[in-house]
């Protein structure tokens, strides 16, 4: 396999006593030990995961727990800014982080194909490792499955993480008012269209590059503005579209978009237009749409474009009173339209 | 698929538009939410799950948390005693209480093969819903993600809990001090050999039963009859032999065992004989080992053996000086043999 990705690593592989991953390797025994002891526990360690307890007992700070899960299936495992390493931390923190939290703790279960290569694995550990570091996370807890060759492709990975809310924050899909902006970190559909053209039988020029980052730094300068965020989340699976349509329903308004201002990446756009797909519906992994008062959009804003995260940070539209439930939008030509939710899959496995 | 776990089943499967799992079940848009509400919300719904917010914000009554994860791969789906769904609520009950933690949350990330019978996954929540309202914890947050038909097996599931641990509770497998009684719950090895035995191309006369069951409610028995459990934890993967070995390496002492105190049902006896397994290694899912000061073991004892799943607990050996990080047994023949942690992989898929 070649990627960029794999040329920065930053420890060497450990020598192990299988180059590929063995069913005993889930067994609980011997070689798991091996695997957590070599593997995992060089790369992870800290205090409470070092106890190598079947749980973490963990200090916990604060009366309000944030909680959020996701499975990563991503096809390739490796892709143009990114891998499914880092993914799935970058995942969690910022589901986390969402709800106004500060992330704290993550866990790690991986699903291990028969005969994965060990250097693969090391690897994508390596990047988690990395990922954790920047985002100010501890990894606490794990666990390491391993099936028979053909039940699983390659590897999945789970993350569930923790994080403490801030007293005074209560950010929801439900708390849009009309009057309300939208505001969107940067452009939209980097990370769907990477993971899609770097698929077999796909090449552009110009490589497209997945925007997969974490966004708990963006949010802390955001709350630094105001801790009155009305809703906030970052657009994965289903895209901008699916986000803004899920807003509109809790909350029983309406969405008026301008069309001209949702920024996208010459490159990305290039690709969607030859792949026949709206970048609207596309994934992303390092933005986040956020909902607050008229009167604090544009100190948000500015917050925003300061950090290098929220750099293209933009104004996208606002919460309306008419009809409630659905989003539109207009663009420059005066054309009006109706952003729908999804119905089908564009892009199976892209995270 | 005929299994007599079929046969109970509480609630009728709801209309959905597809009898399978689509790949947009995954994508995030209208599929993913007929799944979750047409599914998920009325078998797991709360005030918290309800909110469809990426993340739960949960109160939390404390200030020491257990924290605990687990991917669920199990082949069958259903077994004899139990499903992948029971399983998957059980086994993270039990890592969190093995602590001394009650359990409170759950969090539950499906990951699902395209083409799965929307009736499977339907049976599955079901159980899933029992199995958490037996052992009294909620659902509070998800994902479901859909793979290509291939990419992995059916159905795996991933559980992430979180509890409260009680103030002056310290369970941990550095603990063990000499003199220290060993008790263990119940018969040895069912859940493995149920699995086993359930699989194509063996049957036998007397089928065996899985154990799996929530021992939180064991646990709250123990401890009060003493808040100083040194050691506790369920023997699943690996079986006795291996949890014993983590702990005396652990807290490098010895542990000397009375191999004819460890009962063993006779139909998984006759099965392991078949197979040629030895019980000692084989997966567990419904007991645990306690570890308790010498005075104390005669009260906890009794105390669990008024409990449904303690009913058959004995004292099955003590912690020594002699021989540190080794579990060492002896039998009425006068034998004495050592108990090594497993090296290979005896039944992969087991849970």
């Amino acid at each position: 396999m070649k990627n960029d990705s794999f040329e920065t690593l930053s420890c060497p592989m450990p020598i192990m006593h299988h180059d590929t991953i063995q069913l005993a390797h889930g067994a609980g025994g011997t070689l798991s030990f091996d695997l957590i002891e070599r593997l995992f526990l060089p790369r992870f360690g800290n205090d409470m995961l070092n106890r190598l307890e079947d749980q973490a007992v963990l200090e916990f700070p604060g009366q309000r727990l944030a909680f959020t899960t996701d499975s990563f299936v991503v096809d390739p495992l490796f892709f143009p800014g990114g891998d499914i390493g880092g993914l799935s931390i970058y995942g969690t923190v910022n589901d986390i982080c969402m709800s106004g939290a500060t992330p704290l703790y993550v866990s790690v279960a991986f699903i291990l194909e028969e005969g994965l290569p060990m250097e693969t694995l090391h690897r994508i550990v390596v990047r988690m490792e990395e990922a954790a570091k920047e985002s100010g996370v501890m990894v606490v807890t794990g666990d390491t499955k391993v099936v028979d060759k053909g039940s699983c492709d390659k590897l999945f990975i789970n993350t569930t993480g923790i994080g403490v809310v801030p007293e005074g924050v209560n950010i929801s899909v439900n708390n849009l008012n009309v009057g309300d902006r939208i505001l969107l970190s940067g452009t939209i559909a980097d990370h769907g269209m990477a993971v899609m053209t770097s698929r077999k039988g796909l090449s552009f020029q110009s490589q497209v590059q997945s925007d997969c980052a974490a966004l708990n730094g963006l949010v802390a300068v955001m709350l630094e503005q105001t801790k009155d965020i009305h809703a906030m989340r970052d657009p994965t699976r289903g895209g901008l579209a699916t986000t803004l349509n899920e807003f509109a329903r809790s909350s029983k308004v309406g969405i008026q978009l301008n069309g001209d201002q949702i920024p996208v990446n010459p490159e990305v756009q290039g690709a969607c237009e030859v792949l026949g797909i709206d970048p609207l519906y596309v994934a992303n992994e390092g933005k986040l749409v956020a909902v607050v008062l008229p009167g604090e959009a544009e100190n948000v804003l500015k917050a925003m474009r300061k950090h290098k995260y929220g750099r293209e940070a933009v104004i996208i539209g606002e919460v309306v009173e008419e009809h409630p439930g659905i989003v539109a939008m207009s663009t420059g030509f005066g054309a009006e339209r109706i952003i729908d939710m999804s119905v089908g899959e564009q892009l199976p496995r892209i995270c």
